[in-house]
């Protein structure tokens, strides 16, 4: 823990009395870590449905107990997030449902929210509050040894209540990702699927495509192709080191908003191979030129640190 | 300078008498700081056609002189590289041919070889050996000032010397590259192409279009697309930062190659596309999954710092 001490203020008082944590992969067990660190809830209660994770867990002392079974977690909990694949939200909020408390707090951390609030809001009892949520954050590694405390400073957590959610239990949970360093914005959960299907699952999409191409290539060696990675492949490498399941999930969630954005994606494609293939550098170099603008914006904006870049590339 | 001192030993020893650097870029300017700091050449002289740069590559004293012309900086030279965007290497191969000097190794840096063999072989002088070379190492930043002398360091620099090139002449090329600290490997000029082409200009190509569809979508903004891009987006826009003259010469130079891997590369994402408008699930998990084993072999290879990305992304 101590390699994040001090990237967020601790609390005085917890946030909440006792949080509960379904599913302890690297989001659930980031999430716990922080929450610990930083006394955001009183009493912190992992479940998870394997039992070498929750094994695991125990082993690396995450938040104060381990529960055999989702239902025993959300027991009197203020706050139930629910840290499982897309595809899987909807069957773990029926099986909790009869378990909730009154006036608790259920959210999750799923990467795509429309089909999430379809799924789980049939199931949420009246007198709890739904706030689903997405924070924007990761690494290619997955499982309870891959989180850390600070996994979510200085990234977005996006909030999708739907119309008419109590506006206290919105700024509740507000608070609780804010406590962990997040920055933390509202908007319909249509439009989020639409932002995220353009500025993280097609990119998903896209480099998962690539790294299978350049593997089922004949003419060059998997170890060449390894090799000479510095080139550009690599930075799609990590992302396609991705979890399968959760991203399984997250494609046949947001199906419409991703099958959108690659037929978009296509036609310009389209447009840059003609100009290759006909020789038409003016075409070519407008369109590189054009894009240098976006990645300013966002250095600028320090979601990302050029030194690193230039350490890591050099 | 001191940021980089002791990333390779010094030599007591120059392996070159006379080093000219033609075109001060991010690779140029490298050259010319590693080669002074580790004693590569005993004299370093740059030359570069825009005015403005020579006058900042004297600021920043690169080198041990600047020279007012092609012509000058390469009188009398042991080694010459040309750092110069692909599609010039054949015009200034040629303007330079007569004052090369007999003995003398006449090398580039161009990401694309068999065109640059092409181009530029036809003018070298009898007495003069060519040994192309290609540094697979860069970053996102262009220019004279973005260069630092360990941009090298534990990368792979290919030399792809035509048939009969005098081994005597290819050795010291290594040697001067391995003085750097990279790694070198010899291999024919087409093959090299193809290599690249899927583990560097394909990843460009498709970087600098996602950004550009990502720029023209309506319903999503530019302060959103910035905002949210730590999904998988913001990898693709530092690969889309590259110099978009140098790109643009990249594709109309190896355009063979790359329009075959975009070939490859649309089929494997119409199979992706299918499954996910037919919720075929099983096929996006065993894809994704496969997909991970490449990103693993780039870590183990250290071409990769698993810690830097868990930061990074963090």
């Amino acid at each position: 823990m101590s390699a994040a001490a001090g990237f967020a203020p601790r609390r005085d008082e917890p946030l909440f009395g006792r949080l509960a944590i379904i599913g302890i992969g690297l989001i659930g067990s980031s999430i716990a870590r922080a929450a610990k660190e930083l006394n955001l809830a009183g009493h912190i209660v992992l479940a998870d449905r394997d039992e070498a994770v929750r094994r695991r867990a125990r082993e690396l002392d995450l938040g104060h107990e381990i529960a055999e079974s989702a239902i025993q977690a959300v027991q009197d909990a203020d706050l139930v997030i629910l840290c499982v694949p897309v595809g899987a939200c909807g069957p773990l909020a029926q099986e909790i449902a009869d378990a909730l408390k009154q006036g608790a707090i259920l959210s999750d951390v799923g990467s795509v929210k429309h089909a999430v609030v379809e799924a789980v809001a049939p199931h949420v009892p009246a007198g709890v509050h739904f706030v689903p949520a997405h924070p924007v954050a990761g690494t290619e590694n997955s499982g309870p040894e891959a989180g850390f405390p600070s996994l979510f400073l200085n990234r977005w957590c996006i909030l999708t209540p739907p119309p008419g959610t109590d506006e206290a239990a919105i700024a509740r949970t507000r608070r609780f990702w804010e406590g962990m360093a997040a920055m933390v914005e509202v908007m319909g959960s249509q439009h989020h699927d639409l932002v995220l299907a353009i500025t993280s699952h097609l990119p998903h999409l896209i480099a998962y495509n690539i790294v299978g191409t350049a593997e089922d290539l004949g003419q060059v060696t998997h170890s060449e192709v390894i090799k000479f990675s510095a080139g550009g492949f690599r930075d799609f490498t990590r992302i396609a080191a991705s979890d399968p399941t959760m991203w399984r999930d997250v494609f046949l969630a947001n199906k419409e908003a991703v099958l959108e954005m690659l037929g978009r994606f296509n036609e310009d494609l389209a447009v840059l191979t003609r100009a290759i293939r006909y020789g038409d550098g003016e075409t070519l170099h407008k369109h590189f030129t054009r894009t240098r603008a976006i990645r300013r914006g966002i250095v600028a904006l320090g979601q990302e640190k050029a030194e690193t870049e230039k350490l890591k590339q050099g």
